[in-house]
This record gives C-alpha cells, sequence and structure tokens, in this order.
C-alpha cells in the first residue's frame, strides 16, 4: 500500500488537543463526538488508500491533457471522482440543508489531510469546490443558492476560483475582466483568467465558475470588483443543464508539480459575454472571495501536511528497506538498513515531528472554527474566532514551508534513487512547490499575519496566545521527565522570541513599514514553529499522563520522543529568527534597487 | 541574455580573499597573476555566456536519449564540447606536461563555476574527465599516462567514474564487479555500474571509464577494490582508436532534473570480458578514487554555487521587471516592480548573500589548495592542505544545501510563473537536488567532516580556524562602522557555538558515536555558514578599506551591505544549531526502529 492514513494520530489530535468532546456539545454538533470521528476517519481512510492514492503516481506520469477546448483528465480520476461524490465526501462540512452532513472541521480537516495524502491534484477539485460552497453559503442569493448549493454539496458539479488575471497575481487591484449588466438582472462577463484549477475537465456534468470583475462604473482598485457565478453550462428552471456558456478553456499549464490537475486559462466572453450572476452586492467581490481564500487558505496548509506525511511514510519505507554501511554504534555488525544511521534517524525524525507539528497546529485551529461558528456564548465565539483567525496564516504559511523541507528531505533520505523519477520521491519535491504559492504566496500571509492580525490589534491575541503557552511550560515544568523539563526549555525561549517579534511589530508598524515587513516571513515562520511545537508540547503532557493508563505504550512514547525533537531541532531555531527580525531588518533593504 | 558571468565578484575573491599575488610568487604559477585572471575569466565569460548557457533550457526539454545502445545528446551540445576543446578550456588547470595550461585552482575555479551556471547539465562531462585525469597523474602508470592523459587533458576524450552498482551506493564496501588478471597483464571487467554520468554519448570519440572492481581473492570491504581503466573503445599502439570494448550502456536514467546530462546504466563484460588496465596497485582503487572524488566534491560544491548564482540572475530579472502592489513605505504611488517590497529584497538578498558568501569560501579553498601543492615551504604546504580538506566537506555539503533553498527562492520570488516550466525557474530547483546526493551524500560529507576532519587530529585544524576567525572580529570591532560591528558580533557568536561543537564531537566521538553522528550533518551545515561568513566579513574589510580610494564605490559598499546581511540573517541561525548538537543528541535516536 503506497499511503497509510494516520488515523491514529489524527485521533489523538481530535480528542486531546481539539477537544472534540467540548465540540460534541455545541448546538448542532451533537452527533460528532469521538466515536463519529473515528467512524468517519476509518471509511475515509479506506476509500483514499484503496481507490484515490493509486492514482497519484499515473496522474504525475499522464496528466490532464487539452485539445480543442476539452481537459481529459488521467485516467481512473472519472471514476473515483465518482465514487468520492457517491460517498458523501464533498459534503462533509457542508449543511445538512443542502445535502451535506454538516460534520465541525476537526473532523473535516482529517480527511481533507488524507485526500490530499493520497492525490494532491486529485484533491484539488473537492477543495475549490468547498471554496464555491463557503462563498454561496455567505453572500448567495437565495436562487443562487437553491440551484447551485445542493449540486456543489453532492459533488455532482464543481467549483473554482477565478481570481488571478496575467497582470493581477497577488495584486487583485489590477483586476480588469469587466461585467456588463443586463436589462433581466443577468451580466455579460469578458476577460482572461489564468492559473485556474480545475477550469476545465471531464469528472462533473458542470463548472461553477466562481469570477471577480469590474461593473463599468465601478471604484478602482480592490473596492471595485464583484463577484459573480458564471457557470460553464446555465441551468434550466427545472434544474437541467441548458445552453453551453461563453467560458472557454483555452490552453492549460505545462507544471513542475500537481500535474494531473488542470491549470486553466480561461476565456470569457469571445462570442458576446459570458452570462453571469452577481454573488451578493456589487463592489463587494473581494470580500466575498476572502471567505473562499480562507478557507481556501486552511485546506491549503493541510495540503502541506498531507504531501509531507506522504513523503514521510516513503522515507520510512525506504530507509528500513535499504540496506548500506554498518551502523557507527557498531549495533550491527555489518551493513544494515539505513534507518539504522543517526542521520538518516535526524532526517526523518525532522520529517516525523514537522508532520505531526503542523497537523497538531491545523487540529486546534480547526476545532477553535468550530467553535467559533458553532459556541453558544457569543464572547467564546468571538474569542475563537480571533484564535482562529490569526492562526490561519500560520496554518497556510508554515506548514507549506515545512512541506517544502520535508520532501527535499523525502528526496535526500533515497539518496541517488530519490533523484529517479520512477522512484516517485520526487513527484512530492515538485508537488509541494506549489503550496507555499498558490492561494496567497508566504509573503502574502505574513502581510496578513503583520498586518490583520497582529498590527490592528496592537498584538492582544498575539500575547493572549503566549500567555496560554506560558501556561503550558508550567505544566511541563511540574513534570518530573527529562522531556518535559527539555521541551519546557525550548517553548520558553521560542515564546519569549515570539513576543519580542510581536513589540517589535507593534511598535515599528507604522514608523518603518519596511523594518517590520523585512521580517514578515521570517516572524511567520517563527510564530508557526511555536504554535506547532505548543501543540507537541500539550501532546506530550498527555501521553505522560495516559502512559499509567497502560495502552498503547509504544504510540504515547513515540509522540512524547517526537515532541522532544521537535523542541530540540525545530523549535530551537526561534531565537536565531528573533535576532534576526528585530536586530538585522536594515541590512534586508539596505542594497541600492540599482546594486542587484 | 540568460546569464552574465560575475567576474567582477570573483576577481574580488581572488584578488582580495584568495590573495592569487602570493599564488603568482610560489614556482610554477610565475604566470598566474591578477592580469591573467582577469584574462582568462574574460575569455572563460564571453565562451559560457555566448555558447553553453543558450543551450541550458533545450538540454532541459529536449534531453539526451538513448537508442540501441547509443546515447544522442541534446541538440547542439556536440558542437559546443568541440568549442570547448578547442578552446583549452578542459586542459585550464591540468599540467601544460600533457597538453593543459597548469593554471592555479583558485583561477580555475571560476571558471569551473561559469560553466556550471551556464549548463549544469553540460558542465558535469568535463567535470567527470577532471576526475579521470587527476587519478591517472596521481596513480597511472607511464603507459597510461602517454596513452590517455594527453587526449583528455585536450578534452579529445572524456572520462567517468564507476563506482556505483545497484547494491553499491554510499556503501562502496559492497562493490562486486569484478576484474580478472589475463596472461598479457590486462584484466577482464565483468559487472554492472549504475548512475554513471556521461556514462555513454556522442560528444568525444573515446571514453576513458575508471571502474573499481575486485580482483579475485581480494580481501572483502574496502581494502580489496582495485580501480582499473576500461576505455570504450580500446587503443592501438600508434595511438588511433582499435576495436570497440566489452562495456555497452544499457539505458539512461530518467531524472528529477539534470537532464540533458545522460546517467547511464554499463554493462561490462557480457560478451567475455571488457579489457582493463589497472591503474596504481592492486587494492588501492578506493585511495586513488577518493582523489578524484576529492577534486569532484569541491567541484560539485561549485555548482551548487553556480545554479544558486544562476538562479539569483533570474529572480533580479523577474522581481525588476514584474509589476504587482503598492511599496508598504509609500515610496511608489502605486502598484511597482515587486523589487520594492521588503519580502522579495529578503528572497533576493538571501540568495545573494548565500551564493557570494559560498563562492568566497570556495575561492579561499581552491587558494589553499594551490599553495598545498606549490609553495615552497613544506610546512607551509602541510597548512594549507590542512585547511583545504577540512574546507572541501564543506564547499561540498554547505554550498549544495544552501543551493537548494537559493533555487526555492528563486521559484518563490517568481510566483505562480515560477511553477510554470516554460518560466525556467523550476529548472532550477529540479537540477540542484542531485548536488547533495551525487559524489557523496551531504550525511557523507559530514561523516567526514566529524571523522577524517574534526575527530583525528583532536579538532586542532578546527581551532586553527577558529582562532584566524577571532583575528577577523578583532579587525572587525576596530572599526567605527556599523556594520563592521554588527558582523563582528555574529561571527563571534557563531565562531563560540562552532568550538562548542568541535568540543563535542572531540570528547564524545568514541564514547557516544550516536550523539556526534546526530549532529553530523548540523555540524557540517554550522562549519560551512560560519567559514561563508568568515570570508564575507573579509571582503567587509577589504571593501572597506578600498572605498577611500574612489573606485568602484557602488560595488564596494554592496559588498557590504551584502555582507551584513549575511550575518544578520544566514549567521545568526548558528547558535541555534549548536543548541539543537549539543543538548538535543539524544532525541534523534530515541524513537525506536518500530515506531517508524
Amino acid at each position: 500500500m503506497s499511503y497509510r492514513a494516520p488515523v491514529k494520530d489524527m485521533l489523538f489530535d481530535i480528542e486531546h488537543l481539539a477537544n472534540i468532546a467540548q465540540i460534541a456539545q455545541m448546538p448542532g454538533f451533537e452527533d460528532a463526538g469521538l466515536e463519529t470521528a473515528q467512524a468517519v476517519l476509518e471509511e475515509c481512510a479506506k476509500f483514499n488508500e484503496g481507490v484515490v492514492a493509486p492514482l497519484n503516481v499515473e496522474g504525475d506520469r499522464n496528466p490532464s491533457s487539452w485539445k480543442d477546448g476539452q481537459v481529459t483528465t488521467t485516467a481512473g480520476f472519472v471514476q473515483a471522482y465518482k465514487q468520492f461524490a457517491e460517498g458523501g465526501w464533498q459534503g462533509l462540512q457542508h449543511p445538512a440543508d443542502f445535502g451535506g452532513q454538516g460534520l465541525p472541521k476537526t473532523i473535516g480537516a482529517a480527511c481533507i489531510e488524507m485526500l490530499n495524502s493520497a492525490n494532491l491534484s486529485f484533491a484539488l477539485c473537492p477543495l475549490l469546490t468547498d471554496g464555491a460552497i463557503e462563498a454561496l453559503l455567505t453572500a448567495g442569493s437565495g436562487d443562487l443558492k437553491s440551484v447551485y448549493l445542493e449540486k456543489l454539496v453532492t459533488g455532482e458539479w464543481t467549483g473554482t476560483m477565478n481570481l488571478t488575471e496575467p497582470q493581477a497575481g497577488s495584486d487583485l487591484a489590477l483586476v480588469r475582466s469587466r461585467a456588463e449588466p443586463q436589462p433581466d438582472g443577468t451580466y455579460k462577463v469578458f476577460g482572461t483568467k489564468i492559473f485556474i484549477t480545475y477550469g476545465e475537465h471531464d469528472m462533473a456534468d458542470n463548472i461553477v465558475h466562481l469570477v471577480l470583475a469590474r461593473i463599468p462604473g465601478a471604484p478602482e482598485g480592490v473596492k471595485g470588483i464583484s463577484l459573480f457565478v458564471v457557470p460553464k453550462f446555465l441551468v434550466n428552471a427545472d434544474g437541467s443543464l441548458g445552453a453551453r456558456n461563453d467560458v472557454h478553456c483555452v490552453s492549460i499549464e505545462h507544471k513542475l508539480g500537481i500535474k494531473a490537475s488542470p491549470t486553466a486559462v480561461l476565456q470569457y466572453g469571445d462570442h458576446g459575454g459570458a452570462t453571469g450572476f452577481i454573488v451578493g452586492e456589487e463592489n463587494r467581490g473581494l470580500e466575498y472571495m476572502f471567505i473562499m481564500m480562507n478557507a481556501a487558505r486552511y485546506a491549503v496548509g493541510v495540503q502541506g501536511i498531507a504531501v509531507a506525511e506522504r513523503a514521510y511514510q516513503k522515507a520510512v519505507e525506504y530507509a528500513k528497506d535499504r540496506v548500506q554501511s554498518r551502523p557507527v554504534d557498531g549495533s550491527v555488525n555489518g551493513p544494515a538498513a539505513i534507518i539504522h544511521h543517526p542521520d538518516v534517524r535526524r532526517m526523518l525524525m525532522t520529517m516525523r515531528a514537522s508532520t505531526e507539528g503542523c497537523r497538531a497546529m491545523a487540529s486546534v485551529a480547526a476545532s477553535a472554527y468550530d467553535a467559533a461558528h458553532h459556541h453558544p456564548d457569543a464572547a467564546v465565539r468571538k474569542q475563537n474566532q480571533a484564535f482562529y483567525e490569526f492562526l490561519v496564516p500560520l496554518v497556510k504559511g508554515y506548514s507549506t514551508e515545512m512541506s517544502l523541507e520535508v520532501t527535499s528531505l523525502g528526496v535526500q533520505v533515497h539518496g541517488g534513487m530519490g533523484f529517479i523519477e520512477e522512484t516517485g520521491a520526487a513527484q512530492y519535491y515538485r508537488d509541494a512547490k506549489i503550496l507555499t504559492i498558490y492561494e496567497g504566496t508566504t509573503a502574502i500571509q505574513a502581510n496578513d499575519l503583520v498586518g490583520r492580525k497582529t498590527a490592528r490589534d496592537g498584538g492582544q491575541v498575539a500575547q493572549a496566545i503566549a500567555a496560554q503557552i506560558e501556561k503550558t511550560e508550567g505544566e511541563l515544568n511540574k513534570r518530573d521527565s527529562v522531556a518535559a523539563r527539555a521541551v519546557a526549555k525550548r517553548l520558553a525561549a521560542a515564546r519569549k522570541a515570539f513576543l519580542d517579534v510581536v513589540g517589535f511589530v507593534v511598535q515599528q508598524g507604522k514608523a518603518s513599514p519596511n523594518a517590520v515587513f523585512a521580517g514578515s516571513v521570517p516572524y511567520l515562520m517563527l510564530a508557526g514553529n511555536l504554535m506547532a511545537g505548543w501543540q507537541l508540547a500539550r501532546s506530550l503532557l498527555v501521553a505522560e499522563d495516559l502512559l499509567p493508563k497502560g495502552q498503547d505504550a509504544e504510540f504515547l512514547q513515540a509522540k512524547i520522543a517526537t515532541a522532544r525533537f521537535y523542541a530540540e531541532h525545530i523549535l530551537a531555531k526561534a531565537p536565531g529568527v528573533r535576532d534576526a527580525i528585530v536586530e538585522g531588518a536594515e541590512s534586508v533593504t539596505a542594497l541600492p534597487l540599482e546594486a542587484f
């Protein structure tokens, strides 16, 4: 089997870090306890291990192809997607009113990780559909909801996000696509959109494009952008498919990775205008798009965790199998499996600890999301919302940057074989590289962290989180174990480094924007590192508490060892990053432009 | 132009760090002063920019191909290689006695960087030929030398290194190829060799394979391996090509990168045995191969610098061209080229400083090599040899690991366009990944650093280098400039971290090999970081001294800014790495094998 879902680790996080029992007490989540989580995760594992994972290599070797405006996906994708939809997986987290199962994100996130581990390219299609559903749920009219939502939630149709244009990437103020109002209340949409994931494919009967465009006379910049639904096929009053709309896929990209996922150039309105339906109010498109993007950013962070997990599993398998050289400690008298060599262990532990740390962070973030939406107490909802929003750029930015290192180490563990494409380790390295770019580059996440999430409230949320971390340190310091003490030491140092940086960002934000933004990505990396390390520290406390109860000793000991490794080898980087940010800002922008 | 050789930076290092004037006073290097260096580098730049660099993308898109045992290289390679050989570039550093130019490595290394920046795949062929020349010069009989050396030095024929077999990668003790002695003093060679770079191609009339194999009855393990010359075509007494030898290319690999460079599986002896000629004495093959490998390891380090330089140049070009978003400091009122954004600057400065730091380290290492071979005083030769040998695993390991980060940042600067293969940034990311693997993985370099270069002499060479670094700190602290002080601070912290780790390695080496080797790669990274940072600190001193003289102010100011950035953002990582090594060894191997 090429992928084995880490159900046990996921359930540990869901039970002990994300506290599913508490979530199950919130209105609407009455059936969503640990037992449900376990049943869903096991079923999900079976589907992804058996159906989706085997198509991963195939998709890389025989990517989606384009001909005469049609895109044919990799052989097997159509059938697997049918099973995905029929299994109800698209609707997991979506409202029962529209055919979904209404489960918490805490459970859904684990399922999304599995789907992405199994096949990053395949998983992108449902990921974008999720975004379209979120946007319509939030801002769509009753009509739009009734026509589109159930079809999307059941996976019968798929969704896309159309933001990027050749001149407008990170800078959406530059969007030029236009939407001309028609007497019947619809719009005619014109323009070129690029980098549209699953913008055209053969896996569903209809594709629901969510498109940013300007209405003539709208204000310049981001305040003049509206959001439209532009379906590939118009929908008749009875819900059946009508005329082909004027949106056409003129090509797909030749990419470094995620090759099975078609990245389309879409041309709107070349034959008179594509019929579009406005979502919500005019000129509020960016606001709605942010709803999709926040959901998608969290999910892309999970993609990072997912590809890291798969790279880790492959590397472990190879390291246990490949025999080279005698261990330095003489524990084997002759050539041994390379997992006996300390540096191979260091690489595998780095991969494992990074992945588990980010998974724990993402699980806690999902739990905060659930509480923010379902907790009966408004104050608790607000607090959780703030925590979740602080974590989103970290889940996205840190987990995906982490996945670059982990997939690189995955190749490295394989030695020369890793460089041979047939081995498969290189695919993860290639696939992962998009994750730090799309749905907002790491720098864009860092801007969000610095601006909206730190400077805006004067660092209050950040400091509140640091106070929570300090409590965890207190608990660690009460323990006798060497591991707990070692983790407490690194956690405290990282927290102090974090607070210094938060202070720097808050104090310098207005006076020295260049200095603050020079350190924005390092700040994101430090904060993500701290959050992941904190959650592993909490895991250690839980594991130590559970150990005397006698079950799962091997798993719990591994949790402790992994948490300690994380603290000593990854969290230990935090103070150096603090120094670079707080003391080194000037040298980032010191070189004049002409000197480059 | 897709590549512009950094001749000015190279000459700065050659003049001020590597001290070419001193080298030119050594016997045999009388004509090798700064003027020669400048003339050679400028000619070399012209050739590589104009002839070799344009073939880089082509080689990636249309790699070498195999058919019926023949390998056809990318269109244009044969002609470019002809020009390379006719230009005398292969013989640059090789003895005039065999048709070379006998220039110092200090000059040659810069030329090798240019060739590799221009085209990593193309450059591999001469790189391997260099190794074959070194081995024959050191251990070849007079006969072998007279038959093969001039043909190799002039580039008429090319060389290969045949070490790896399917079961023997890093662990050469497992080599199984055999060589049976024949009555005429030759050997019949049998076996399968894999991963043989340019093991078959159409660029030269003959290929001189240097092959590790066992003579029947030889001791087991690495002490029973001998080295053989096995030419593709046997050579007649008059020097003309004779019969085709029994070595055949049965396939070439499908790789992540360096696609134009054919990586061959070679089958020896399927038709009665390949005729081989022993190099030096029986059972000393590994020793001779190490001569080739040390030359090749240094050169692979230079490949890391080379691909980093090219990725940097491409990223700068894009960052100056691509317009997105208003700068945070309001310096431009509207969307600006992304080089105005602090995080883009941080990425470009990281790329630039890393590349310049490693280049400076490599230049100083080359200078030590030249002094080790040409200085009239034996004690000076010995000291330089020790310094060079300490630096080789750092040049190889650190520069190549650095190139992974730099080429990844290169993609990142391009945003979504970076992920599209046509853009070209992704090729560097893919190409670079082999560099931390071949000619000994980073872990193998780190083993060398820990064992032969640190533990064996009780840390003496390492400590002597640290004492030199402390002197540089002293000079920095005498300066008034903020930059010098800032660099001195980070340099001192990194040096102390280094000394702690050296102490740890020396003290724990015997008692706790697992603990020491658990930190071997981090030690290599810390040491490489320190050496590169040290050389940039020296650069800063030189630049500050030269500035008042009024020439090249922009270049010198850039050197100072780059050195400071390196210290504050890269060297600042060193203390955290020290903590991980010295205090975190236990957690690397704490997880039992079964728990993975």
